[in-house]
């Protein structure tokens, strides 16, 4: 049995701690806020606190606060014996002091409220001793079936990549529904074509997937689209990507 | 019981008569394609024709070809007491010369090989007369339960809001599958975040599912990011995105 303490009451501390409540082999010993109020969603079920001088004892501490908060909530856990993770991004593991310290970084966007299935929701997981990463290993796989070692560097490039497939493209569904409300249209339509783009990247490649104007270098569409759009924004975008995607297939053309 | 013949034999020709051939009270009569081979899909369940001059009649014709053959094709059916309807969202009504004209667009991304459900798929209805709108109404509605009627203008500016959603969305697939592999990462570990962020706007609006960076104005991080880019290309269209973004959501911070 793995003892676990989650420090931090926010939206990824929460689904963190409904995964692990389901989990075999994993006990939450306490969870660790400032928050009294955010701390009520979790003291039913497990012991709380709001004061960082009385942190139980546990295998795993899991810092699940903002990035800029990391390194001090680290700094009440120096004495303690478990492995210390964060569980950030972009964050790289020196920002924690202590000596056994780790990253447990689940790879997706949480939203409060939608329940997740942890299951298939990759975890980065990272440490300085082979002890610890074993530690993290074990953890993570106790709530999620795809569990992989990545570094610091490696995690850091990661992320960014997240905000072109997760931030960015959720841009661009504003700006698609933009237009459509423009036009007395509800973005309902867009909907099925926003999850089949994304289903069709879990068996094909980006660019094997890819199709438009832009793909087969149909100028006349694309000069079409621009005429529709009013935007200068929208249109400096949709310049950039149109040729953007025609250079990356002009071979092919 | 509808009749219909299908013009074209690619892709989209390919779901539809897919779709019809399961569908309660539609006759599929003909398949009518120059590529012989093409055509062969079809001809185990079809009758089918590579000769223009030889089309069947029937209620309603559904061009399914590519845009710039949709006229030459209509061409051949002025003689045609049905309903000609082409199934572009990116060219108008006009463009068909026979007096019976229409239009039925399915709003999706269809991909060879991946059978897709049409139920939820939006399909946009338009015709010149309203006996005619009500024909092509009740041939969407025996393979779709989301069936609208969107005049010339509107579907060419849900066309391109389909351009954003879509081929844009899929390009920043490709640049998150690009950072993935330079650091000898596997794309597989974006995909449950790409399929959940497409997830999350069925129910929230993109403005509402906005993270990340830029949403939060976080200056440091974004900084952070632009130094891990390489490639001059994923850095402009990071700064703009990122600027955008922080743009839209100024007043919230």
């Amino acid at each position: 049995m793995l003892s676990i303490v989650i420090l931090g009451t926010g939206n990824l501390a929460k689904h963190l701690f409904d995964a692990f409540l389901k989990a075999e082999d994993v006990h939450v010993a306490q969870v660790v806020g400032r928050n009294k109020e955010a701390l009520s969603q979790f003291s039913e079920q497990c012991s709380v606190s709001n004061d960082f001088g009385t942190i139980a004892d546990a295998d795993v501490y899991l810092i699940a606060v903002k990035d800029d908060a990391i390194a001090e909530v680290a700094s009440h856990l120096l004495t303690k014996k478990g492995v210390v993770a964060h569980t950030s991004g972009a964050i790289g593991l020196e920002v924690i002091q202590t000596d056994n310290k780790g990253v447990f970084y689940p790879l997706q966007t949480f939203t409060k409220g939608k329940p997740v299935s942890f299951q298939s929701i990759p975890i980065c997981v990272e440490a300085e001793s082979k002890q610890s990463l074993e530690l993290l290993r074990t953890l993570a796989r106790s709530i999620s079936e795809n569990v992989h070692h990545i570094d610091s560097e490696q995690r850091k490039k990661l992320h960014l990549a997240a905000v072109f497939v997760n931030n960015f493209t959720n841009y661009l569904y504003g700006i698609g529904e933009s237009i459509c409300l423009d036009e007395g249209l509800t973005f309902d339509l867009l909907k099925p074509l926003i999850l089949e783009t994304a289903e069709k990247v879990q068996h094909l490649t980006p660019k094997e997937a890819q199709t438009g104007p832009a793909r087969r270098n149909d100028s006349e569409s694309m000069e079409a689209h621009l005429e529709l759009l009013n935007d200068e924004q929208h249109i400096t975008l949709y310049k950039l990507l149109s040729q953007a995607i025609k250079k990356r297939h002009e071979e092919e053309l």
